[in-house]
Formats: structure tokens, sequence, C-alpha cells
């Protein structure tokens, strides 16, 4: 288990399908558990220490409005933590990117853009830090890479048919 | 111990000083405590346990930036807890506001304004809790809020002598 | 009649069907009633001093916009009124959460989060401010907790078989 | 008595002074409060009958923060009311614009730009609405206006010097 | 002609409906207009110079984004102009808002609030304004005060069928 | 090759087509690509380098969130750079509208309005800069205003059947 | 004349001083003038036309606030338009880039950043402009590049010693 | 060479003090440059080359107002990239904020709060990723968490005396 991903509600899962296929993809080992900084104060303890028992790496954690998940697991844990604010609220979001980013002195998040690009760009930053000490990781990165910057010359190619 | 104030950090003491004046005022037990949400979670954990059992009625979380002292208190308790944002980060107290207002469905906290008015309130909203079962303290706040009617009239009269 | 709901117009009643709910499930006696802080001001302050005199503990004003409903309400009373903001107006409700929370001074407002959740969390707020003073409230509110922690995990168990 | 002034706090002053200034050039007769929507709400009923009483046109109110005092106004009388936000906030007077600006459907307030500025263009208002049946205000609107035009023209020939 | 009412395009047509009923309900003479600051600001000058020849008491400027029509036409007469911003931009109106109500010192303009609401009430506030010198609209104005305040008790009565 | 027009993703092109309706009217000509500043960097600064050898006099680049595609342009070119920011991010486009104008001193980039007009209003702010050395460019400008005032006036005509 | 500078307020200078230093360091004719959309509107008409009759070939317009400058300018002349957010309002400046940015379609206008270093870049893009069609100013163009890149590496250099 | 640490200015000094301070207090190996993504992009991306030969392992950019730095430095590495948003700008740091948290999909940057606070978080969790493979790190990490939350619990000692 090198990740452990929470998520504060169910209702969240569609925002992380897209980092768990970039888990699955890169062969990445992780869990994935529904736990609240608010409704289950105890639970979101507990897993944190029996995700660190079990060789965690690095935490994500998702959630909306606050959004205290992610910073509740970094007080608990000196692992890297990397937050996704959740939009979708009246405010857009930016209630979730604040209470995500603005953390004080001492204790960092990781703060990703809201929503589902933000989710797998959690899922690929912990697979960056991962790669530190993983060569076969770093490749397939860098192989990631060059397929997105050939994804963006054919898109290119194929938009000229519509001028 | 009627009222528990926990600060994030003991630079929030000036934003406190206005509500621990009316505490004495209205002559309301408390306690204050510095605590912080992700720097001391065990001790806030601790004190909050401790408080409920000396009989604490109300909790007031004062806190700034991600804000989620006032939060975290909530989740631990189902006594009242009123949470004051503190201003004079970069983005002036918008993001502690956001982060102690938005709180998910379940748990609530009661924001108050941000800064000094902000916490005066909650201490004037704890006194009004308490007073719901005691006629002195209801007495005191009708004649405080006739106070305060008297002073807006005399401010009004004075300043007729600058026209 | 324990709890006076406020609603500024009767377009917000899906606004505040879950905290209607919530104060039947825990047996609480509410009163509702659709009055405008701007639109029928007389109407307001005389249904403040119906309420107070029928013994009323706590308000809950809900309104959108420049939302005043709360603060007209706070000026009347100095028993505890807890704002819900409702958003879906041009500025996501913004606006009214600004409105809510930026009381004055002498004049506390607790504000909840913006819309359905926050109207629920009004509902919980005000059982918790009864439950000071009776056990049977403070122990279903306990089990509620415990309810809220059980789901949580039932739906972590739910969502592994997605993975 | 044309124009009835209120302001929420004698603190707010040096915000209308600019508007005393202007009311006294134009010759218009006003009368200056201070009153609280929250703090002195019977006061602020009181004053808003006496002002319709001695014939008053226009109401001109300054507030800040959650910024009522407009609303209220504005609910206890058809004079045409315009509201003032005042700035200096934590939220540098965002709150108070949205507060003032974002009236219900059915209770206008004319909302002025945020502090000093505002007050000023809340006195113009006043003044330009007396106008329409007073034509030797409109003479001296037209002046003023013929002298900011040259204002601005000499403040151009100056800043050659400084190329 | 009292009123001239501005819109930046045609598709503002159904913000400014239910302003155009108002008019027609207190039998206000009126005249509406395409006209932008932008793309037509010749047209946007020389109908407000003959507006002002035809006696019109009162612009109500309507329009969205950098909105600047309520500006342009307010720096070209002494008369009243009411500003409504419109909303549906990418930013929710909040540029209009702040494009309309944000106005120098010396050229105000009336801001009301975003969208249908505040063209409604940009309605009600030239009524109000045309009041001062016209009594049968004050006592249409003061009636519809009346039936606004009756439909709020009705609206409560029906909702208590709900609970 | 006159304009190059950089978009930062294929799903942006419903945002150009404005633009592109307006390079073919004015018949000037111009480039389209997709690139992306963060996921093809070496393929963009590959592509300015391209297109300022083919003799390209401005730059357009389109693009949302944190959209540095506009910057990253500039920080590689002496041409004037326009940047377009793109909308329908959780925060509205207020991200993409920061991110392309608050650049730092030395660097410039003409930042537009957001999405479909502001996109529209770089190509014609792109043909205006070609118009000062191209007097039938100038012309067509003109032609294009005096259409636009004509369409103004002719929605108000036909806004006229609607009262 | 290639540039004319427009300030709307005499205020306003500290803002523009950084670019009348680019103008006389790349050499280019260029003229000041403080005129206001609002207070001197006729005044900023017949400068639009006398600068185009001297053959002006980009206006730079300055303003705060509501900031309408800009976009009059832009109403009449397809000359390029430059618009300088002025900040130091209560909302930091806020309104001003979003009244100059949001323009509607069909009239661009090229918004730069807020304040001084908006200012200056201002002058930059005008001079980009220019040098489309003056060789010696885009080899002065790229010699600032050059030099501003090495001026970061000295800056690196220096701050070397503080470690 | 573990952690290389961009600023893009000088000016950005004092933002980053505190960074370097824990730096030499866990004892880990860092280079500090001044580069800019606007002012030298040919520097920023061979500084990152060689600092990726040199074996860096997590990149650190401190940027304000656009922010494109850490973006910049994202889309040349598939090391983890933190940005820092420096505050200081007429809006408080929240343009380099968004600039920096709402990176696209694919090119993940790990957003810290704003300023000072920010930049000493972005050191912690460079050495919070450090310390995955550097058992000592580890060991002072979690020295550093109980110091900090000794800290809290003396300065709540201390605050009692001023009760």
């Amino acid at each position: 288990m090198k990740v452990g991903i929470f998520i504060g509600s169910d209702s969240d899962f569609p925002i992380v399908e897209g980092a768990i296929h970039l888990m699955k993809k890169f062969d990445v080992k992780f869990g994935l558990e529904v736990t609240s900084a608010h409704r289950s104060p105890e639970r979101t303890r507990t897993l944190i220490k029996k995700y660190e028992e079990s060789g965690v790496s690095v935490f994500i954690a998702i959630a909306g409005k606050a959004a205290h998940l992610a910073g509740v697991v970094a007080s608990h844990t000196t692992r890297p933590v990397i937050g996704v604010p959740v939009g979708g609220s009246e405010l857009g979001g930016l209630d979730a990117l604040l209470s995500t980013s603005q953390m004080p002195k001492g204790i960092p998040v990781a703060c990703m853009g809201i929503g589902k690009s933000g989710a797998s760009n959690a899922a690929l930053l912990a697979i960056q830090i991962l790669a530190l000490s993983d060569l076969s990781l770093e490749e397939k990165l860098k192989a990631n890479r060059s397929q997105m910057a050939a994804n963006v010359e054919a898109a290119s190619q194929k938009i000229q048919d519509k001028l």
C-alpha cells in the first residue's frame, strides 16, 4: 500500500475515478477509504495510523466546502499529504481551495486544482514522489509526458480540418 | 467552566481580549487555551474531553487562514461550537471565513464575523445560549442592549456639534 | 414552541425541508413562518415578539441575496439567532453569506453554510442548544453522530466494490 | 429637511464629511443622525417616521460590514433610499457592497460605490433627485459638472510640466 | 416620457420585462431603447439629449460584463441615472456589479442588484423618485407595499399545509 | 501568416470559432495550433520560432485555469501577444483571467475578456494592430463598427413591437 | 505622436511614470493627457479625434474603480487601445480589472495587470506594436529582453551571498 | 543538491528566508536561484536540466501575480514541483494562488499557502518527501512536530497570566 486515498463522502467517487485509473495504469498499490474529518474523526485518525503502519508513502485527501480532511490527515502524519478541493458547492470550490491551501506554518498540504483534474494530478504527484526511489516509475512518467505531447500534436493536426 | 475558548495561536490573543472582557463583565466562568488543530491535534482532542467533563456548555474556537479549529472541535462534541475567523492573512480573512462557515451537513459551527468584532460576538452568543437557563444573564443581556441603544443616541447628539 | 424558523420567501421552502425533517426526527416543537425583513418588516417584528412570548429558545432565519432577515431578527431579541444564507443568486450565495456573517459588534448571528446543508445544520445547532438543558436530546444527538460515523464506514465498504 | 442622512456609527463620520460639504455647498437642508439597524432598531424606525413627517425627500444610509441600515430604512419608507457601503473591514467593503446592492425584488436601494467617494456621490444623487423639481439646483449641478471638466483640463495642463 | 430605459443589447430584453410591467402597472410613461456604450456611442449620446429634451426625469441603464452604459449616460446628464448590472457572464455578474457601482467621485450611478430583480427595483426606484412630486404615485407605491406584505402573509399561511 | 492562434486544448475549439470567422471575414492569413504550455512546452517554443520566422505579426493564446500559455508565448517573443482566458472552470474563469492579466513588469500580455467574446475581440485587436500598416483593413474595421451601430439601432426598432 | 496616454486623474501620475520613462528610453513620441470618461466626456471624445488626426497609432488609458476610460476610448476609435486598471481602491483594483477586461464582443481593450507594472507593460506593448513597422524598435526590444535576463542572472549571483 | 529553490525575483528573498532556515536546520542540501518564467525563460529551462543532472529530488518555485514559474518548471520535469504563491500584489496573492493551484490535468504542482508560511511549508513538504527514503529526516520531522506541540502548550501556559 503505497498511497492512501481518503474521500470525504462516497458522492465524491466520480471525482476520484481518474486518479484510480492512473494508480492502476502506473501499477501503484493504493487503498481507498471514505472517511470524514467531521462525521468520523476517530475513523480518520485510526485509518491514518493503520496506513502508516502498512508503510504508506503518500496520502491523498479529497473533500469539498470547508474541506478539513487534508489538514486533519496532515496533523496526524509526517508523510506527504496531497489535498484535492472538490467543487460543486455554491461557491464553485473556492471555499475548498482556500481551506486546503492556506495551511498554517508547520503543517504543509500539497494543494491541487479543484475537482477531477486536481484528483488526477494528485495521483500523478504521488507517483512522482514514489518515482524518486523507483526508476521504473520515472520511466513511465516520462513516457506519459511524451504521450501527452504527442496527443497535443495529434489534436492540432485533426483541428486543421475544421478550418 | 461554562465556556471553553480555544485560540489557534498566542498571536491571536489581541483578537480575543474583547471576548474575555465580556465574559468577565457578564460574570461567566470560562477557560482559555492555546491549541492548534494542526500543530497540537492530540492536545485539542484531550482539551475538548476535559472541558466536556468539567461541564462546559459552549465552545468558542478562534483561528485564521485554513481555520480548521472550530470544525475539529465540532467533530468531537455535540455541545454548540462557535467559530471566529481571524483576518490579517493575505486574503483578509476570506479564507478563514469560508473554512469556518461552509461546514458539511451534520456538524454545525456557528460562524461569526471576521476578527475582533466576531470574537466579541462569539462571547455574546455564548452568553445568549447560557441565558436560556439563567434569568440573571438574560436581564444583563437586555440591559446591555439598552446601553448600546443609548450609546448610539448619545453619539448622535455629540455629532451634531460637528455640523 | 422551542424553535422559530423564518424564511424570507416561500420559494425558500426546499432549502428548509431537511431542517424540518430534523426537527420532527428529534421531536422538537417548532413554528415556521414566511416573513421578509424588507417586504413585511412589521410582521417580522410582531412575529419575533409573539414567538418570544410563547417561550421560543432559538430563532432560525433563512434568506438570500442581501439577506437581512437574520440580522433584523437579532436586532429585536436576545435569544440566539441562527442565520442560513441561501444560494442560487448570480453570486452563488457569497452575498448572503457575507450579509449574514459580518454582523457588527454587539449583535451576533450564528452563520451557517450556504443552502440546504446550512439549513440542516441550523436545525442541529438549535437542537444542540436545547440539549444543554434536555438530556434526552443530548443522547439523541450522540446517537445521531454515531449513526453518521457508521454511515461513513458503510459507504467506505460499499465503494470497495467499484475498485 | 430635504435629506436625512443616517450613519451606522459615529466612527463613520469621516466617510460622510464630503457629503455634508456638498449639502452645504448646494444649500440643501439635511439632518444627520447616528443610528444602527442592529443596535438601535427602534430609534431607526422612529427616526424614519419623524423624517417622513418633516417632509424628507431622500434618505442616505451609510454602513459597513453586513450593512443592513439602507435596507432597513428602505423597508419602512417609499421615499428613495441611497445606500453607501463603508469599506475598511477585513474584506475591504465587498461585504457592505453586496449587502447594500443585492436587495430583493420590491424594495430598491440605490447603492453607491464604497467609502468617501460613494458618500459624496450619494449627496450628489440626492441633489439630482431634488433638482427634478428645483431649477436652481439643476443649474448648480450643471455648473458643478462644468467645473469638474475644467478642473480635469487644468490638471492636464499642470501635468505637462512633469514630462 | 418620464423614464428612459436603455438596454445594452436586445438579448437583455428578458431582464427588463418585469420593469416594463411595473411601468405600465404604475401608468408611468417610458421609452425603451437598445443602445450600447461601446458599439453605438454616438447613438447613446444623441438619445440622452433627445430624452432630456422630451423632459425625461430618470434614466435606467441595463448592461452586463464591463457594463459602462450607466456610467456613460451619467457622464452626459445631471438627471438621476439608475444602473442595473446584468448577470449571466462567466463571473456571474460580479464584473457588471463592480463596473456599475464603483463610480468615481462626482458622477453618481444608483446601482441596483444583479439581473431581473435589480431591473424591477430600478423601475420602482424611478417611480419613487417621480412620486416625490406626484401624490397618486406615492399612494400606489404604498398600496404596492401593503400588497407585498399581504402576499408574504398569504404565502406563510399556505406553507403551513406542507408541515 | 499574419496571426498565430494557439489554443491550449482542442476542447477550446468552440471558443475560437468566432475569432476564426473574423479572420476569414477580414481576409487575414492566420495559423491555428493546439499547443499546451504545460503538456507540450517544447512544441510551444518551436512553434513560436516557426511563426516568427514566417513573419507573424501577432500571437493569440487561448487557455483556461492556470492559463500560462499567453505568458509563455510572451516570454519567447517581442511580437504582441494577446491572451484569452477560457471560462468554464469551477471558478468561472476568474483563475484564467488573473493568470493572463497579472503579468510581471517587462513581459506584457494583452488580456481580453473571458471566453467567446474575448476570443472574437482578440481577433479584432489583432486586425486593429495589422490595420496600422494596412489601410484596407482600417476601412473594413470602420465599416464593421458602422455595421455594429446599425445593428444596435435595428435591434432597438424591433424591440418596440414587444412593448 | 505615436502613443496617446490618457489618465483619469492627475493622482494617477505616479502610476504612469514608469511608462513615461520607457517611452523616453525607446525614443517614442507620446502625448499625456488627464481626461476622465465621466467628468470630462466631451474632452475625452475631442482628444481622441485630435490624436487620431495627428496620426497616433496606439492609445493607453489608465483609470481606477469603475474604470470606463479605456472602454470609452475604444468605442470612439479603431486604433488599438490598451487599458491599465489602477489599484488602491477598497477592492484592490479588482473592480478596475474587471471593468477594463470584460469588454463586450466587438470593442476590444488590451487589458494589462493592475497598477505600475501594468502601466509599464502598456508602454512596452505599445512599443511592440510600433516595432512591427520599425526595425530599430524591434532591436531595442530584444536588447531590453536580454538586459532583463542578464539582470535576473546578476540578482541570482548577488543573492548567493545571503545564504 | 536535494532541493532546487527558484524565486522569480530577488525581492522575493524575504519570503524564502524561513524556508532556507528550515533547509539548514534539517541539514538538507539545496540550491537557490533567481530565475523568471517570463524574463529569463532560457535560464529557467537550463537551470531545471542542470539541477536534474545534479540529482535534485524536489523543486520549489516561488512567484507572485500571474505566477507561472512553478507551472513552467513542472512542464520541464517529472520531479515533484512545489509552488509558493507570493502575496503583496493588489489582489493580495489571490492571483498567484489561482495561477499556481489550478494546473491542467497531467502536470501537477503542489500548491502551498500564500507567502512566508507557504514558503516554510514548501521546505517542510520537500523534507517530508526526502524523508521517505531517509530515516534520520523522518525522525527530525517527528521531533519537529513534538516541538511544535510543546510550543503550543507553553504558549497556552503563558497566556493564562494575561487573564
